[in-house]
């Protein structure tokens, strides 16, 4: 162990990686977008609401989105993605959808949402699509197993 | 979308989730155990070179381990593991391969050393369980696979 070590702590792969958007960022691009699957408009309150936050952080958080132009953000609190946020979203979306089939995939009836949301911010897209590749035989494997 | 919901951001999930170590601690921890499985004597500057932090920085950490029984921790810098400390390293260490060895037969080449460290410790044991089980499966399948 000589070398330099390619080891880090949590702290140090943070401030080794320079995101363009963080992890909180993430977290409620994701949220608008799935909201915005369902109804065009959506209101601060709302995604304050589904992710357990109080509103004035969640207006906060609107605030850098709008600036990184994802989102749309009126004073009264009406919020619409620009082109720019539904791309992002739609592989936010897609990157939960991912970790959530593969992890029930694999735990069954032990699956945990907890699980998924702590560790989607961390996977990279080839793990993603080898995990969807991975997840596919492993439902038909499961299929297959099942008694007649 | 009108009953409690279950999603959280990630800081939501940490100021859900008491853990009796924080992820800094099991990084730490994780090390120590590392460098006690070649040679049975550490000292602090070996730590703080392989996790590429300072040597106050990692001094600070082993004395928030040695508050929790976990390790010894001299005045001149010399650490020595207590059983509580053998007992997680072990599992910590455990918890590492498990993850590597899944990702390595995942992805192959582009494996990356920094996937598992982002995301170990959010995995829980069943998860691990699992995986362990799934990765000799796929390490089977792709012998099988070989060219003769």
């Amino acid at each position: 162990m000589t070398k330099k070590s390619e080891f880090y702590t949590l702290k140090g792969y943070d401030l080794k990686d320079k995101k363009l958007m963080t992890y909180a960022m993430e977290d409620y691009l994701e949220m608008i977008y799935r909201i915005f699957c369902q109804q065009k408009s959506i209101h601060v309150k709302e995604i304050a609401k589904e992710l357990n936050v109080s509103i004035p952080s969640a207006s906060k958080m609107m605030r850098k989105l709008k600036s990184k132009k994802l989102i749309t953000f009126e004073k009264y609190g009406e919020i619409r993605l620009l082109e720019k946020g539904k791309k992002t979203g739609t592989f936010l979306l897609w990157r939960h959808q991912v970790l959530t089939e593969f992890f029930r995939a694999l735990n069954g009836k032990h699956f945990t949402l907890k699980q998924v949301e702590r560790i989607e911010h961390f996977i990279d897209f080839e793990t993603l699509k080898n995990l969807e590749r991975l997840t596919k035989t492993l439902l038909k494997k499961n299929k297959n197993n099942l008694p007649k």
